[in-house]
């Protein structure tokens, strides 16, 4: 059985056909752009699947078109209410769009959960049943999996794992909420948090890797405190027991058997992994005598949206 | 179909016939000692349960029991881990034992989850699919129901939804956390910070509603702020804004369809509702374009851990 999975970012899509054994047979790609309209989009989108599908002698063996797409969406009817990255996309119907240029069903679902669906099939939650995702990058993103099946709740418009509150009345946060999980522990947060030092303390070393990395992103604080700096390990000391908190919520909530981290942060690997169970066994997995709970990389990287897409087909 | 539902309390035991229906035909309880042993309470129960069986004409007719307990359990084992009322129950296997004596198969879970599934089939959740169930008691317990099924995560032990931080490093909790959610939204949060406000203010109406009340407990803030005292008001806008924020957070992890409030606090029923509906309505049910929640408060009362406890076999 093959899917096509669609991954619609920014100022690119991707797309894949992916087996249901989730290798990639081929991959392609396209450049959007923000100003263009979405008919004018939509109709290249559909013509570079068609002539992808022909070329790779697929016709009529295609179950499906799985996208992963940010922002508000009517999954059911396709239709897109709010996107962050190509407004001009508001308020048009994705699915019936494509469906009516390629012919093939087209399902929909926000980016995070594709992602968390294609590492719980294919990757590195693939021995797990019930797991979770967290994606720590611009935003925290999240995807939940139960019993082998994406979860995202009534209308589609659950699992916003990082708007859950874990300080009140703190961080201002993007959603209009004070004190979310994402102002700690997304990426952006991370880097606001080493400027906010780098202010107070321009003799750290966070100011020569600052030259180093010709600016400041989520890798600044490790590199320091990897080096020794006291004022780079108070920053990871302190990111890790936000993103520990918050974990151990839903270790409590969930309580799944693993939770896969990815996004930009995650690409810390061993040496954040190795902080995070530490902190997690420390306060006893969320409560005393609870079971302990994995944590991993997501290992399918940028494939991930891709594949998890085609899975929304393929699993169904 | 007929099922038996069991309620196990830290000083009685209360039981049910229960139809498929939702309908009690029969109701028993049996005095529970702490101080007995496990061996002895267990066959007075057994026996209670096979002379009610044939009391009510009911032999062959069962199709099994439901129990909910509180505490750490093994639940598919059957095994009682840590029973906080009845310590001498630790490491004994009910379910076997129950079995052993009235020849039914037993089903056991967590009595917070029993009582969300008593509601979700037989109560105020009748129409839902998707909800949660928060208690406002001596603690905060919750209960998920997804898709008309019990959701309790790995090995039973999810679902803990009092355990989750609302405010890091603030309350300190009986989990060994600091700032969760149950610290702040139980009854017994309530009785503290009431007692608190009655120290620094012996001025006001809530003196007056103890010595009423002959003590104090979760209506007294309440109480006051009904008869206009401007400290019972500030309690209990300040115990809405926790409850909001929690129940906020909810809303953006499971986005359910409803969420149903029991316990003591619930007690407050409307008065109570129209406030937590008009902090989460300010709040955008939790994040900008979200779908609304409902808010509802049990219906069962004291039957739904008897029914709920029954729904296990019922709609296994």
């Amino acid at each position: 059985m093959i899917a096509i999975g669609i991954d619609i970012g920014g100022t690119s899509i991707k797309g894949a056909f992916v087996t249901d054994k989730g290798e990639i047979l081929h991959r392609f790609s396209l450049k959007v752009s923000k100003d263009s309209p979405f008919e004018v989009e939509i109709k290249k989108l559909s013509d570079l699947i068609n002539k992808e599908i022909k070329d790779n002698h697929l016709e009529g063996k295609i179950k499906g078109i799985g996208i992963g797409n940010p922002g508000i969406m009517d999954m059911d009817e396709g239709l897109i209410i709010e996107s962050p990255n190509l407004p001009s996309w508001n308020n048009h119907n994705l699915k019936k769009e494509i469906e009516k240029h390629v012919g093939i069903p087209v399902k929909l679902n926000n980016d995070a959960n594709v992602a968390a669906l294609g590492e719980a099939k294919f990757g590195s939650g693939h021995k797990y049943k019930d797991l979770i995702m967290i994606t720590l990058g611009t935003g925290v993103g999240g995807g939940v999996i139960i019993n082998g099946k994406l979860f995202d709740g009534h209308l589609h418009q659950g699992a916003e794992l990082g708007h859950m509150i874990i300080k009140m009345n703190g961080r201002e946060c993007g959603c209009g909420r004070k004190g979310c999980f994402e102002a700690y522990a997304s990426a952006t947060a991370l880097i606001k948090d080493t400027k906010a030092m780098m202010k107070r303390h321009p003799e750290s070393l966070l100011t020569v890797i600052e030259k180093e990395l010709n600016g400041v992103d989520a890798r600044n604080a490790f590199m320091a405190a990897k080096r020794g700096d006291k004022y780079g390990k108070k920053l990871v000391n302190n990111y890790i027991s936000y993103l520990g908190e918050g974990l151990l919520n839903y270790c409590n909530i969930f309580r799944p058997e693993a939770i896969i981290l990815s996004g930009g942060v995650a690409n810390e690997g061993e040496y954040l992994i190795s902080r995070v169970k530490k902190y997690l066994a420390k306060h006893h997995y969320g409560m005393k005598g609870s079971p302990e709970v994995d944590i991993v990389i997501s290992s399918l990287g940028y494939d991930s949206g891709k594949i998890g897409a085609a899975c929304l087909v393929l699993f169904e």
